[in-house]
């Protein structure tokens, strides 16, 4: 028995298991000379039209199926937009001052250096952005590029609205910086409007767009995608060397999807809000008077701030002990510093889990505790 | 119509359309858990340890499934070896002078300066590699490790012997050189002895050993894999960012070969053994006085050494108007020198093609000459 809040999944419940063997028999029928075929640098055709189809239908404007390279999950979106844009090593990358960790390991990994923007309940902070532009450029250390994930943004949860989005285009602009948006959890929606993304809101080839179908579908499939326009897509395309992504996970999934991505969203949402509301009521039960959390609209995550004296390893040994995990703030810092923060994973674990770990959560972060002094902070991020 | 001699693929008659399907079906059943989870680095097990079993068999060693590492094809895995081993741009690489097209590209595209060694019939010249060694120590310019296809070579179907491994493996180890050995034909096989891998004749960390199953299967699956031991194996793996393989093809392509790969190269083998001949036998009752070429013992491709003055260009010209397609020899030469060969990919030909297909193609090759002259020339390495 394990509490399992640490990796960021949805549900197994609703694995369409069924109407995926269903598609696999079409797709195996239809399309089994292209299995022995290279897929070349852009991939599987009709899955190229679905997500087209599903980006134009979720953004409200037009896109181009050839303005799509699907790629091995997003994470190789991530890793090839990071090469082509890269110069040499130790060049800089503005992000989110919390990022997800694959993207901290991968950009660290090929030597980028990662300058971290605070955020707050709106997503990254423009006026910080400015100033660390503007200090950079005095410095003659401007980025290469700025990576963003501006929805459900993982770790926060936080939703960058329209009109910040249009501030970071402007300043974007102003220093002539590509802006790779990584908008892995758009689908994941639970409430609220839908912002539409960078890419759908300025023409320019500098911006770059990152989705996948491992948050709404399964990661095990590896079919992420990566949206630009020309010079630019073909120069991140380029970098690539594995002849192509798999046609056979693609093709299943366009039949799957055949009638868009809309249907099985449908399904598998309401099931992930209740367990976001299960967490998020545990944690209002059981932990109102240590922690603040994010109530996310969208997205696998609740981020949670600690009171100060958790002392962050001792936690994390108590509430293994209770078979809890969780992933520690300190694994999305850009700088892997050690913070007051958790992140809980809600998507794959059962309701029952939610139910009996967050309680035990609570008593864990309660003894590792040094003091009993009341919580000095009333906000999640300040 | 085309005669289609371009890309090396093996047979759609033989694809495993039915099997694959009931494959998909128990795969999705059992394991769809997995296909909600993140791969991790070193892919799904019940495929790796398959694939140990393929290369303990053919090999007749013992293999551990944690030596491997599925990788999205083969050329993720010549990839990685090559962005492992390189320190920094401009960093050398050995290989055959004719290699494979997409490891050149590869191995430039991260920057690594190829170095092409002279090849006879028997493979890598080892002398040749002596002398290029010697000379490039003198200048302090060793290559950072050495990539060699030992077996049914692409383009020119040579196989190394067991001696000349031998050799291979003790100048290597003279300068404590890494060998990436790429045996993604090593089950195309057609006939006489099989010679074991460098990788299962010395247990050196320094071996690296890279097969797939686009040549027994099909390239639309994308699942290749890595063997090495450590700490090799870690070092190589830490270059991946995209979050492992596809568990999704892993686990059917599992399924489909429970029982091995072996019986259903039994099926498609004998299929491209008859079209090897097909392609000799067309060659040599109708190119007989103009060029030599390999009959390859296994893998894709007859390797054709053309007479000096024929004009590529102008060759590939005509040949096209007659819906003849190749893959010209310089897709090959480690420096993208015009050579005169061409390689003739016969795997996916129909034998109907092959048949129609050789005489235009020596129709073609009799045209672009730009003289009567006899071939001045009697093998295919001189």
């Amino acid at each position: 028995m394990a509490y399992d809040f640490a990796v960021g999944q949805t549900n197994p419940e609703t694995f369409p298991v069924e109407a995926l063997k269903a598609a696999a028999m079409r797709a195996i029928d239809r399309e089994h000379d292209s299995f022995n075929r290279y897929p070349g640098a852009y991939g599987h055709e009709g899955l190229r039209r679905l997500m087209a189809e599903r980006e134009s239908d979720r953004e409200g404007v037009s896109v181009d199926p050839d303005q799509i390279v699907l790629t091995n999950g997003s994470m190789q979106a991530v890793t090839l937009a990071g090469q082509a844009l890269m110069e040499k090593p130790g060049d800089k990358v503005i992000c989110e001052e919390f990022t997800y960790s694959g993207t901290i390991s991968a950009y660290s990994g090929i030597g980028l250096d990662l300058e971290g923007i605070p955020l707050d309940e709106d997503g990254m902070r423009i006026d910080a952005l400015r100033d660390r532009l503007a200090r950079l450029a005095d410095a003659d250390e401007l980025p290469k590029f700025i990576y963003t994930l501006t929805t459900y943004q993982n770790p926060t949860g936080t939703v960058m609205p329209e009109k910040r989005k249009r501030e970071l285009i402007e300043v974007a602009a102003q220093y002539d910086l590509p802006v790779v948006e990584d908008n892995c959890y758009g689908d994941v929606h639970f409430e609220g409007e839908k912002v539409p993304s960078i890419y759908a809101m300025d023409e320019s080839p500098n911006q770059i767009y990152i989705c996948s179908l491992s948050k709404i579908l399964g990661p095990g499939l590896r079919l992420g995608y990566l949206l630009a326009r020309e010079p630019m897509l073909s120069h991140i395309a380029g970098q690539r060397f594995d002849a192509g992504s798999n046609t056979f996970a693609a093709a299943i999934a366009a039949e799957f999807y055949s009638g868009g991505v809309w249907d099985h969203c449908e399904t598998a949402n309401p099931v992930l809000r209740r367990k976001r509301d299960l967490v998020c009521g545990g944690l209002a039960a059981h932990a109102d008077d240590l922690c603040v959390w994010s109530n996310p609209v969208g997205g696998l995550f609740v981020w949670v701030r600690l009171p100060d004296d958790v002392d962050i390893d001792r936690l994390t040994g108590i509430a293994n002990d209770r078979e809890v995990f969780f992933a520690p703030g300190s694994s999305f810092h850009v700088k892997r510093e050690t913070v007051p923060y958790i992140r809980l994973a809600f998507g794959h674990v059962p309701e029952a889990d939610i139910i009996e770990g967050i309680p035990r959560l609570a008593q864990s972060i309660r003894e590792a505790r040094t003091s009993n002094e009341a919580r000095a902070f009333t906000t999640l991020f300040d």
